[in-house]
């Protein structure tokens, strides 16, 4: 029966099964982590060839370059064709950086802060700078720009991408909206995929900002749990350059999710103008990044298809965790009837909504009962969460046995959360 | 015979003498280089067993966490441990980053610029910041102020450092400047090493402004290239700490010269409060570096002994390069009195000063015989070196069959260049 259609008594009576299924949850002292986008170690342990996989005679790269020495800023030459293949960019337009995106993502940020980019003034000389955040978001996204005090505008995330009406209005209007930060492939937290119109009207929308970047980063670009149902992105770069808007795109992208989360390739790509004016302040910056990391990965590798299988591997150990996650939430919320979640077709997370006014007293429910949350409100620029209602659920990281356990305490901690507040109203 | 006190007629003889050698080296069509403080393949084939050396029961910290997944911002404990050990500073002042002391130390600059130090404002809001660079110095310590827009000023490197008369008045009385960049031992490119006196006046004078960081770039620390007459570098830390100052210093230091350059380990260290206040913008930066890198270099080395013991290893390769180059400037250029050279106890380079006004000119005159070295000027502020006298010899990179082929061309190089400014005056 849908909660709120309960009677006082009926409200009375399931209140008090709850508090008894949460009584008994606690009195198991588990403790159990649904907070972070981790792989688990059975998905870790597929590539854990790589490790020793790189010898003596792996070190050069086909024109004779020594990777084990220093130079070749841009990467080696067999990393940027493993990465072209796979991402369908030019070699041209990849730059291949350390062992993280967000690295990559922040350091772009702060060069247009300190430098500008190759269409306008260092941004700390412009003042004021206002990006666009499609929440519920990437918590780590939201924190570079509150970290360089950056105004955040929240724009609604929907199954077919950010509430593109209101993106274009702001951008328009808006000269010091300098940027957007996107995950459009499987979005953190929701798992949906921009829809080819998205996409195109992000490609094509003016920008009252000539200096305007999309931060497009395609983290779970191949990170697909079906073989058949899986959504498709259109090609951000394509769409751009048919306009001659190919310079509003800093592309970000990483083996993390791929091989070893810390221990992966980043990616960096954007067009010709971009990597001119780009290039040489990473060559202030660096000498270079790690080759060898490089040609681990390509060695391992080999192609791109080999990537493909690779994903399918991890994909079969991702798959059940997400069923548990989905399954348990049916079975338990569906009747309530005051919550709702995302079934998505890859990515790491699966986003709930549950009753407005209780993620943040269900997340406090599940803490004491040993079940760590991601923070409710991290998914929404400066923390809050302004319906206090979204849950990020990342299952990942535990065991399948974990992962029961851990969802069985979760939907009773909402269930309970969800009528405290229907009782005290 | 000295050059200042031939005859005209014998000027004209030497210089037909060298005009016929230099004539004859460009007949030879070489390609050498000695531009760049790269090691040479023999020094990297030691570590070669580096590579793979890791394995699957490799991957776990003493406290069990999982190296090969995200998390442990600050590093491995185990790569602290080793680090500690050889460095000699505790190991919660440590942070292990990625592959690049450079970028280590360019993020620093650029974290100061953004938001300041646990001392001061952010230094783009104070405006008109700059920098003491003892010159000669390194092109890429220079090249990070030149592209954030801080004013480099001069001082001269000496034998025992930094000219600290010029230092201490400088910082005394102007709280613009707000650092000083520091090669402390085996000094680029000189391979002079801050005499204790130096390093005390540096850890106590008494600055203008609060926020005043040392830079301090120990990227010879353990580059020795002797057992017996090693110079030895007083422990800045110690010597700040014991009047209160251990928050002036930024260290750094990497393996990029141990193991690999490139794939190697980069270290900061720093004070308890600049730690407490870097490591929050640290992880708005990164979720962290590779840390399975650094569990290799722990596997391969186990304790800093053995990383001293292989130093030792590269000095024997190096010593024989260090000594052609100083034997053949010595056999063609001490009758002619006009050029002076340093005779490092370590480190990369050695540092030519040859007659004023002739750098230029020398470096053209090697560029067209096939011998390329470090851009004469590169070791000053801004590119200009007052004198046109400072060059840059690193001998590592090539062979010692190249090397030597490359040093008897250059002595031509320079006698040719020094005789045609006499015969012009």
């Amino acid at each position: 029966m849908r909660y709120n259609q309960m009677s006082r008594e009926q409200l009375a009576a399931e209140f008090a099964a709850m508090q008894a299924a949460y009584a008994e949850f606690c009195a198991k002292g588990l403790k159990l982590d649904l907070s972070r986008g981790k792989p688990g170690a059975e998905q870790l342990d597929i590539t854990i060839d790589m490790l020793d996989c790189l010898n003596a005679e792996d070190c050069k790269t086909g024109g004779g370059f020594d990777c084990r020495n220093y130079g070749l800023l841009d990467g080696t030459p067999e990393a940027k064709k493993l990465f072209s293949e796979l991402l369908n960019i030019p070699e041209k337009n990849l730059f291949i950086g350390g062992n993280s995106s967000l690295k990559l993502m922040y350091d772009a940020v702060a060069r247009c802060m300190l430098y500008g980019n190759c269409d306008g003034e260092p941004w700390i000389k412009q003042g004021g700078i206002k990006f666009i955040c499609p929440a519920p978001g990437y918590d780590r996204h939201f924190a570079i720009c509150e970290s360089l005090g950056i105004e955040m505008i929240s724009v609604n995330m929907n199954p077919d991408g950010p509430d593109m009406d209101a993106v274009e209005a702001l951008v328009a209007a808006d000269p010091a909206i300098k940027g957007i930060w996107c995950c459009p492939k499987y979005s953190n937290p929701d798992g949906y995929t921009y829809s080819d119109d998205t996409v195109r009207r992000l490609a094509t929308m003016k920008t009252a900002a000539p200096d305007f970047r999309i931060f497009w980063d395609n983290a779970y670009v191949v990170h697909d749990l079906y073989d058949d149902v899986n959504d498709s992105l259109l090609d951000i770069f394509a769409e751009t350059a048919a306009v001659g808007n190919e310079d509003r795109v800093f592309y970000f992208a990483s083996t993390s999710k791929i091989t070893f989360p810390g221990s992966g390739v980043a990616i960096f790509a954007m067009s010709d103008r971009n990597m001119k004016q780009v290039m040489p302040i990473i060559g202030i910056q660096t000498i270079g990044y790690d080759k060898l990391n490089m040609m681990r990965h390509v060695k391992y590798f080999g192609n791109a298809e080999r990537i493909l299988e690779h994903m399918k591997k991890q994909a079969s150990i991702l798959r059940p965790k997400f069923r548990v996650v989905l399954d348990t939430l049916s079975r338990d919320l569906d009747d309530a009837g005051f919550a709702r979640w995302t079934d998505p077709k890859g990515g790491y997370f699966i986003s709930l909504f549950t009753m407005p006014g209780t993620a943040k007293r269900a997340y406090a429910l599940a803490k004491e009962a040993g079940v760590t949350l991601t923070t409710v409100g991290a998914t929404y620029p400066y923390g809050k969460d302004p319906a206090d209602s979204n849950i990020r659920i990342a299952p990942t990281f535990p065991s399948l046995a974990d992962l029961t356990m851990a969802m069985d305490g979760l939907t009773i901690c909402l269930r309970l959360a969800a009528l405290e507040k229907l009782m005290a109203e």
